[in-house]
């Protein structure tokens, strides 16, 4: 059980199968996000038909609502919202620091209030994974903190004490069917981000997960923790850049070595009436689409640009139909996973390298809304 | 083109099957309400998968948005919302009279103002007929006017301009491939019921509706002026109850001699969390689902029932997710949908009549709210 095992390299990007219970991963992958235990306006048929292997989901939002013993005595996380593929959940960490308004946190944990309806709570290492236990999912995070980049005494405070949590989360784990990744912190600060890697990978985890970017550093500032940290991991467990991100994001990443990558843009982009397209991110609702007989993407193969024109699809939106949302958020997923599988198929017949500036230039125009339109 | 062979008839109930440029209606049939060229939150795959085969559409609303030129320009409504089965469309002129805040009517139409932005415009029979040639659906309606059936005087004007409209939507048409139906009105007086019958049964068209029921009288009211109007009508026309209904209208409905119906109620339904189930209308939102691992409906064979619990719908509902809307639209579609299925098969066999009373006991319940819950 979760044997990680690399096919194909190019530098330092590479293919590989990681094994859950729930099924094989093909790395690298991009994981859609079910924050309330289901990506949002798809039915789990719909996410099966884009390909979507790995689903992540909230442990801080299913603590709240409806509850992880409820998930549990419903018979966990894959049967309560119907996903048989693997599922990851997060820690909750990230949550508790950046949504909830007051927390407060001490050596041992985290005392916050919910956004829900104040009440208070708290997550220890212990509590997530218990939490992150009854939900049973088949990829489970340490708990960590994560730290304002900009402010380097908290950064360096919060990292020592996400690696005690790690090691309370390591020792805390009960269940065997559940992967454990620890979390890589230190902020943009190479040494720190270099201590934290061989802290993380000196523990008996499944895999490692990078925590902290993409939360306000830039571009170079996260490529450059990516070369600092990639190295210093093991071959042998699956690499997850949090939270992370646009096309090209994923692009960077997995050139970097990055097996494993989850982001709500696409889907929340989609709610937004934004697409991503060959000519860069398309605003759906805007007037030049209103006779426009094209799919978003011709060359794309989802469910969307096979059966629906982009005035169909601006109708929707300029109507206040829902559908609109559920069916560009098809596009937007399929788009980001036909685009992993892309680069699975260069690094497999070792060409990623040379195709990486022609990836970069064509999705480049995605990172922000299409000036022209 | 629009033959109705009727194929078993059980008293005045009766089932056959009408043929379209796109597909045979075996009848009697439920058709969901797409208002908007959407059946709100649902796919056309997702319509296929319930075995839905007429869909409705509203002039008022696809004239004023996207508008009906646009339509055709993108090749007609069939292909614009991907519905290739038959498509119905109304009017306009039952939204007309009761959606604009301020309209003015006249012997050769009627003025009013959209509900979108305020602007002026005008139908009249000839331009009813000639939206609805634009849009291009299969069936479609002579321009009415329904009146308030408490106003004697009113309902008498009212009745006589159906019937100069009718004339004159008669003779507008231009479309060979579209079947044109008169409406019955006359309100909830039995004269002015046989005489509005037999003067649209006198006209040339391929089918007849009854318009002007489910607007305010009485269930007794309805199935009175049923009892009238239907055996006025020609053997050989489909006959169409707008607007109607609930699952005990339907049967009611089919009993009197209807073969097609069309409603809000289920898809308006779903939206606010109400699912029809066994024991009665269900408020999904209500905490007594929360672990409830039972589907909706553990005789129904749609999507939502074979795949999801009542408990998880429920978290959908209270996390405020979208897909609860669109997994009990699902649900409660196929219930309808399901229902004409087996009056169908009733029809067939000979035993429709003796089942009415069980039927009557078993759908009775959703009438309204399950008061246990």
């Amino acid at each position: 059980m979760f044997d990680f095992t690399v096919t194909a390299r190019n530098n330092r990007a590479r293919t590989g199968i990681f094994t859950t219970c729930h099924g094989e991963l093909q790395t690298p992958v991009f994981a859609p996000v079910g924050t309330q235990a289901t990506v949002k306006m798809l039915t789990p048929e719909q996410l099966k038909d884009i390909n979507a292997s790995l689903v992540l989901s909230n442990t801080y939002h299913l603590y709240l609502r409806p509850g992880d013993e409820l998930v549990s005595d419903m018979g966990g996380l894959h049967k309560f919202m119907q996903w048989s593929g693997p599922i990851l959940t997060d820690s909750g960490g990230f949550q508790v620091f950046s949504l909830a308004q007051t927390r407060k946190i001490d050596e041992d944990g985290v005392t916050f209030k919910s956004h829900i309806d104040g009440s208070t709570h708290r997550f220890t290492p212990e509590k997530s994974i218990g939490i992150q236990e009854n939900l049973g999912a088949d990829i489970i995070m340490a708990f960590d903190e994560c730290s304002d980049p900009n402010d380097h005494n908290y950064t360096r405070r919060a990292m020592d004490r996400t690696h005690r949590w790690a090691e309370r989360s390591v020792r805390a784990k009960t269940r065997a069917d559940q992967a454990l990744f620890g979390i890589v912190q230190g902020g943009v600060n190479p040494e720190m981000r270099a201590e934290s890697a061989e802290f993380i990978a000196s523990l008996d985890t499944s895999g490692i997960a990078i925590g902290g970017l993409s939360v306000g550093e830039t571009k170079d500032e996260m490529h450059a923790m990516l070369d600092i940290v990639v190295p210093l991991l093991p071959e042998d467990k699956p690499r997850y850049l949090m939270g992370v991100g646009t096309p090209e994001d994923l692009i960077n990443g997995v050139r970097r070595g990055i097996d494993i990558f989850d982001c709500v843009l696409p889907t929340r982009l989609a709610r937004h009436h934004s697409a991503f397209a060959p000519e860069g991110r398309l605003n759906l609702m805007n007037a030049s689409f209103a006779r426009d007989a094209r799919p978003i993407d011709e060359t794309c193969d989802c469910y969307t640009c096979r059966t629906f024109t982009r005035a169909y699809i601006r109708h929707l939106i300029v109507a206040n139909e829902l559908l609109a949302g559920t069916l560009v958020s098809i596009h937007n997923l399929r788009a980001l996973i036909r685009l992993m599988e892309e680069l699975r198929g260069y690094i497999a017949g070792g060409t990623f390298e040379e195709q990486v500036p022609g990836l970069l230039a064509r999705w480049g125009n995605n990172a922000k809304r299409n000036s022209s339109r």
